[in-house]
């Protein structure tokens, strides 16, 4: 059912096809965020037309709305959402340093608090994985205990050995389905290559790097990160949670990442901010008020072939939210050509080039 | 260049060809709503497939942001817009009942306060003409004096002499553009004659019934928009400003009315109201929760094609603005198959069916 095969390298960097029974993409692969179940302010026909094939939404979230009971009178997430893409499932690990989720955990399981009705839910990893069967998710990942960043050994390694088990028992109960197992163990290299080791041994699908990217000084970051990437097998997928920027992306690539999710490009263009291969455009600035150029010269996304800097310059300053939408539109576009840029670098042998334009050591 | 032809009768309901300069567009028509520059959350590309050929804007707002001189450095509102549509402007005398636009008025002009910057603009009939010409508005309208609605009949009268004034002002310096005339005369008959006959002699390429649907009764205003209608010249269109229901606007058919606007399908769009032929749906109620049916069964738009009420109920309860964007576009879709059957019913002789059908007398 799933199968990943390396089609070319180039350095650690590398060009692969994952398979998940009949649908497959291409890595490196970026995940748009759907976390409350969809793409924000876009349809999933905008999200096909741009080239993204596959996206993450949060099982955690979907068991508290609308509920498993609404999607199963769907059949599967893909037929409520209307997406026949590939849908990642987390499992709600995250969840656990958002502000009023998180109540307690024991040894058998979390209690979640809905943000919807304050409704309190026990969630063992066993249950976790009933969830993420249940949406019909193509990708599971496991339930991990995900803490907040700090320089506190005794409780991430707390942390550590219960992700661990939770990793195996969510394996357990997972059989055939697709489960990328999550690897915690903070900012301590020790940790870190335990928790690597032991879930290696379980012999997941694909291993997602979590507990990263939450606070941690970026080089502290980049030095595990590069660490805990060689740990791992070459022949699976390797996923690197939340993180968006097209120098992160790059810098991960070139480390051996395969996966990412973020929702930095929508969030951001929601802010004001759309990325070009020139750098960024706050487009709320005074500079664009006469600004007939597109938002990226040559760039052939929707809102680039339809709309002047200018125009969506002047939707901001009357807040008009349509420019949310198109900034969010060219931040995706302007994504995917970087990864399909990256591809073709990749497989033609000059992705050192590219990191060197892009500034990326 | 501006062209009017009466096609098909039926009653005192007519489907006309409406040309100006290179355009051209059938009636009945209804013009989408795009004040501050855009048809709220969609682009023109949506707007264009729902079949939407003509929208209004509103001059008095363009030239207050982004201001005449962004939209000269483009040629034209339609290419600052990135629309090639028709484009109506409404001169601003609307927007004298708007809290906190008017300043005061004399017999020369209007004092009008930018919401934006609240900055201060003298605009009279001529400069009001001057803005509409610089944005290279298809059909502008006059500039006219529009109380909040009042039983108070010399404030009124008033109000109507001025409006008439100023439309002859406004005739006078719109040379060969294509000008609409705004009447006025509150709820008050012979004010409302007077008042359209000066305008008749004045030779308008249409004439737009203002100052009604602004909180009098119901019947009220029908019957003196009824009594309106009958003083105008069959061979010129009739533009009732503001009136959106399915319901209101084949009344106004029925009457004579050719063109139409109103924020009413959009703006109940954006507060979870979707319009059908069977009635309306308001998306957030919890009946829809399970409901794997489109909007409309049989409805042919995107969102219909596309989306389940289960999906939109779902977005409606968790804040994703999405479904306001697909409303949106099914209540406009609505509208437009609404009219195109009015079209055929009037075409072919069976418009009183329409109007039992939908119990409208």
């Amino acid at each position: 059912m799933f199968e990943f095969k390396i089609l070319y390298e180039d350095g650690n960097a590398r060009v692969c096809k994952m398979i998940i029974g009949s649908k497959s993409v291409e890595t490196p692969l970026f995940l748009p965020v759907a976390t409350k179940g969809t793409v924000k302010l876009i349809t999933w026909k905008e999200l096909e037309e741009i080239g993204y094939k596959a996206i993450i939404t949060n099982a955690l979230i979907m068991y508290f709305k609308p509920g498993l009971d609404v999607i199963e009178r769907f059949g599967s997430i893909h037929k409520f959402f209307g997406f026949n893409g590939i849908i990642f499932t987390d499992s709600g690990g995250f969840q656990m340093i958002r502000q009023g989720f998180l109540e307690k955990i024991s040894e058998n399981y979390a209690i979640f608090k809905s943000p919807f009705d304050n409704s309190k839910h026990k969630i063992s990893p066993e249950f976790s994985i009933e969830i993420q069967k249940r949406l019909k998710s193509d990708v599971m990942l496991t339930l991990d205990i995900c803490p907040e960043y700090t320089k506190d050994y005794e409780k991430i390694k707390k942390a550590t050995m219960l992700t661990i088990e939770w990793a195996k028992r969510c394996k357990t109960v997972a059989k055939d389905s697709t489960l990328f197992g999550i690897i915690q163990g903070g900012i301590f290299k020790d940790l870190r290559e335990y928790c690597t080791r032991e879930l290696i041994k379980l012999d997941f699908d694909g291993y997602a790097i979590g507990g990263l990217s939450i606070g941690e000084p970026k080089e502290v970051m980049y030095d595990i990160l590069k660490f805990n990437v060689n740990l791992l097998p070459k022949d699976k997928p390797r996923y690197f949670m939340g993180l968006g920027s097209a120098e992160d992306i790059l810098k991960c690539i070139s480390l051996g990442i395969d996966i990412f999710d973020s929702a930095f490009p929508t969030r951001n263009a929601r802010h004001d901010t759309a990325y070009t291969f020139h750098g960024k455009i706050i487009i709320n600035r005074a500079k664009y008020k006469y600004d007939t150029r597109p938002l990226e010269e040559g760039c052939n996304c929707f809102t680039c072939r339809n709309y002047t800097r200018a125009y969506l310059h002047h939707l901001s300053k009357v807040n008009e939210f349509l420019y949310k939408r198109l900034l969010t539109i060219h931040n995706l576009f302007f994504l995917k050509r970087l990864l399909d840029e990256t591809k073709k670098a990749i497989r033609q042998g000059y992705f050192d080039e590219i990191l060197k334009e892009m500034n990326i050591r």
